[in-house]
């Protein structure tokens, strides 16, 4: 039995920072299950609700727990729930469906027209303990490590970009290397694609998309990169996976693909973005998917078999381990540009 | 054996108009198929040299004979060609192939790097004799009138468009009703969708679109047509077919679309449209598809069977039929909002 | 507030025939729903269970109330329920999915590795009331007549396998008109499908088939049925849906089809088929699939839209309606061979 | 310029044997080039043709040069050759379309129905010079090695195979390892698929499917390999491919497919096979692929990207290198159950 109150990072004020509080912890409903958390990962939009940007102040309702990327081991579960046990190590899939519009009627649930996220719309992982309806819960094979579990959410928004359509014996552009971009260097690498160009402004970024397999990496300032892979391929890529949310690199991912190519894009540009369609879209044949989420469960499915199959290596993306009570640092690291992920550990020290 | 010149209409100077000229009937090569035009249609593209806008200027080399819409009987044949006869009553994929490039090794043809257009780069029909290479010629099947057959080549836009993803039992809405969304809305219902939207603001298009099977016909500057079709559809159509080129029509479209829905586009914008990619298309898992062309030759078959079955009717979108003397009449026609199609009959009156 | 007790037509016995008996109305668990049933329909199964064939033998359990296909009233709703309420005129997806086995977590939860089905596993729907679990229930579109609303489970089937590929454009064979044949072939004329060639042995069922829309409808023991289709269509059919379980009707579907073709299996062989895989499979490079149930709920979703645009014609199907009651005679009717559909009205004469 | 004749190995009657004869070099129609051949390889057909079984006896027409894997340098060219040049390196497709047929039409021009097979059909490259069309030769990337280049037919077959569906992420049973089904293997790790199991009769060949990346080589004689594969992935696998053609392997492959699972078929069964449909196919909900020659040119594509990647990895796969003069040698070591491919060098000795 849990204690009454736990420790979690929350937004108390519709204003930049956030605070460590001591909450109680959740009571559970018939599905609900009860994680303890083992590690929680950051992601830029918990860097975004920690700064109070535009978007924070329309979506986030104080006070709040954030945190939506996480392992953990179940501590309890709802008297309705059979499918999962005390003792269990698990990840959730975060997003919440209402299982009755029409995208969830489709077998698109991850598309859902109400759905709610923990960690944005309902208390999140950044505590000792999150709450989890039991549909949501994933266990994790016993094969991946647990810092690899610990981001699991972001990995998955990777597979579902790359494979999104076909990958193996394709060129491939990644445009943008934070770290979900790297994460679809890795996975579609390990899933046989041809050629892989990655564009990134950033030094440090493009060295680590080239450790995640990259066959050349780009700094789209300088030359004229698009005539580079067009050049290179022929007439451009198979693939665009597009990672930033730049306007630019939209465009010049875009610029990039072949006639008849596939440009996903999963980065989230800050305002409208225009676009050449013509030249781009419609004389090319293009297919141009707008990703989000990771699918219900296939993503998670496909995620863990390329994990159990070990031809994906993150560990170059681990970059602190820090307990809970070092937010602030973690925060300011990453506003600093810190390329890779910093894993928080509520309930104690990294092993 | 055809007389040694004949008639044809043709661009003579890089400016404003047209001339019908006497010229050489075309020699063969081996594998090339002369065809007596019998009825042929006007495209917009065609007005749009007739007139030299910036595009006539930058991609037509005149002297050249235009038109790219046709049906007519075959009249010899190259002497290496076999699967032709003189007689056979033929339309005309006229896009032609390099057969090499990346796209036309990975099925895609219509997509070719280094397309070449019958009409555009070399001589069309609008003349009493067309040469074609034996590979492009498609003959008629016994079934489809004469009229219809002269406009295979928009139509196939049209089923292109339609049939680049799933429409029966789906619900759509067709941007923009000149000729090509009108054909849509035809196959479309033909084809078992659902409740389908038209916008366009011409109110004779509208009615039109009603014709061809529209449930509603809405014209995008009154009221909130965005509103109307997301309320009507719970959340939005799962097809927006664009075939307006109009950036609004494009943005509206989008905003239409359900979450997971598609949306194809042929309309061409005639500069950068301004797309708020995040809500519209990533959020949304939207899939949008650049669409050009007709499929070599999937889309010819389809089409066909579709004509064949007898549920696709035509009728109201044939507005005139002329004598390729009235080429000014046409042409001004044209300019002043014509919803329908105008047919030329380069070898005499129509029957 | 139900009455105690209610009629239901059970399995008392592992024997041939069937009771009307009087049992508890349903108690309901939280997220359950109880439904006054309007109209019954009686599938092929169940005239299975009322005669104990040896697959009853296998999977029945009695006592149980049997029926699956029908339609209703929401009479009271567990106490977790929110997104259905009383009144309301459902149907129901019988089909029960765990959730947690790979197909489920695949998207493909009517594949299901430990499927339950309410009517053979849990009591069924032949009783004054049926008891669902919320996530089952499908609502009635307003616009869907009340007959039509007591046999979407079969036609569901249908609308699964004709849209199991794509079907506009496309020549058809179905072979085998029994409900959900003669149903698959207005589906098919509905979505667009040219020339459709149905085979049966039945001459009343082969009438049905061509009032249904079969351009052929043709008697297999009669000439060379696969001549004849390969002739009609210069080599093969592009689709075939297979209604029938028969093996010889499998295998002249097979030779039927078209190189790269598709053929949709439905129908149950009572045994193993012997096929040449070589030449109907291998070298045509034919897809083949297995068809079962409903895409949960894609195909709802699908057929609710195909009813509402009220191009698929099913009255002629329509073949009796009687009280519970007269169970026995139903029964005897469908073995005598009746073509079209019986309707129980457990809670009254039908209007 | 060629010298008027060269060797040849040829069938000369319609009995056990070949001939190594002298014939004319074959002269060139206008779109045909002659490539010197550098390596050719044996396939099991070829085998078949020597042995000359009933499928031999029923399409060669002798005499004839057979032999259709090879690579070689462009010799000459026809007149209205502008693609390919003397002096390249080359394989070819040596399947051909007629281009008019409905497949043809619909883009799947790998199943014709009319196909012809150079080296089955028409003289092949078991000798000095081997006449193509144009249109099927396949330039060799330059990071490919010679002997690879030697086998791009077979690899085809196993490209095509693999990547008829996902395969990322999935887990996968090869069923017969051959020289495909061990390529298969390569091609299936190589594009990320999970845990694969492989059966095999042959030790030398399970040793092989080992080597080449199969995760469990099982022997079917030997326990309930079924079982075994099925336990291990909780209900079967994603993927079957199917490369034996033996009766009791493809039965076993379909009871390994996990629910919606994909069954590719390649290997051919001498005789019909009776399968559990229901149980197997239907119930199941599977896709059966038959898979047949390699895509044009999509898999040839494909192909050079995968081989490019340095990521497929057949030296395992190569046994015996020879003159075209020890032919008999050759054909009794394959009869022998050699498990790996045997190369001719007809213009002289291996490098």
């Amino acid at each position: 039995m849990p204690t009454a109150t736990m420790k979690a990072l929350r937004k108390m004020r519709p204003a930049r920072g956030a605070n460590l509080e001591s909450v109680s912890v959740p009571a559970l409903g018939p599905i609900e299950v009860l994680v303890r958390v083992r590690a929680a990962s950051i992601c830029g939009t918990d860097l975004h609700i920690y700064g109070w940007d535009r978007w924070s102040a329309s979506r986030i309702k104080p006070p709040m727990t954030f945190g939506h990327e996480f392992c953990g081991v179940v501590e309890r579960v709802g008297e309705e729930v059979v499918s999962v046990k005390p003792g269990e190590f698990v990840s959730a899939e975060m997003h919440l469906r209402d299982g009755h519009c029409r995208p969830c009627r489709m077998g698109q649930p991850h598309l859902c027209q109400n759905l709610r996220i923990i960690g944005i719309d309902l208390d999140g992982c950044f505590a000792e303990f999150v709450k989890i309806p039991v549909n949501n819960i994933w266990k994790i094979d016993a094969a991946i490590p647990e810092h690899y579990a610990a981001i699991m959410d972001p990995l998955g928004n990777a597979v579902h970009t790359v494979l999104a359509g076909a990958i193996a014996g394709q060129t491939v552009a990644v445009t943008g290397c934070g770290p979900i971009g790297l994460m679809a260097i890795a996975v579609a690498k390990a899933s046989g694609c041809s050629t892989l160009f990655a564009t990134e402004v950033n030094p440090h970024r493009r060295a680590l998309a080239q450790k995640m397999g990259a066959d050349e990496a780009l700094d789209p300032t300088q030359g004229d990169v698009v005539k580079r892979v067009r050049e290179a391929t022929g007439g451009g890529v198979d693939v665009v996976l597009e990672m930033s949310g730049h306007p630019t690199a939209i465009q010049q991912g875009l610029q990039m693909l072949r006639n008849g190519g596939r440009a996903s894009l999963l980065g989230l540009a800050s305002e409208p973005v225009t676009l050449d369609l013509v030249a781009d879209v419609i004389f090319k044949g293009a297919t141009v998917q707008g990703i989000y989420g990771r699918k219900m469960f296939e993503t998670w499915v496909q995620m863990t078999e390329l994990l159990k199959s070990g031809r994906v290596n993150l560990e170059p993306l681990f970059a602190e381990r820090m307990p809970l009570e070092r937010f602030d640092d973690a925060f300011t690291l990453m506003q600093g540009g810190l390329p890779g992920k910093i894993l928080f550990y509520p309930n104690g020290a990294a092993r």
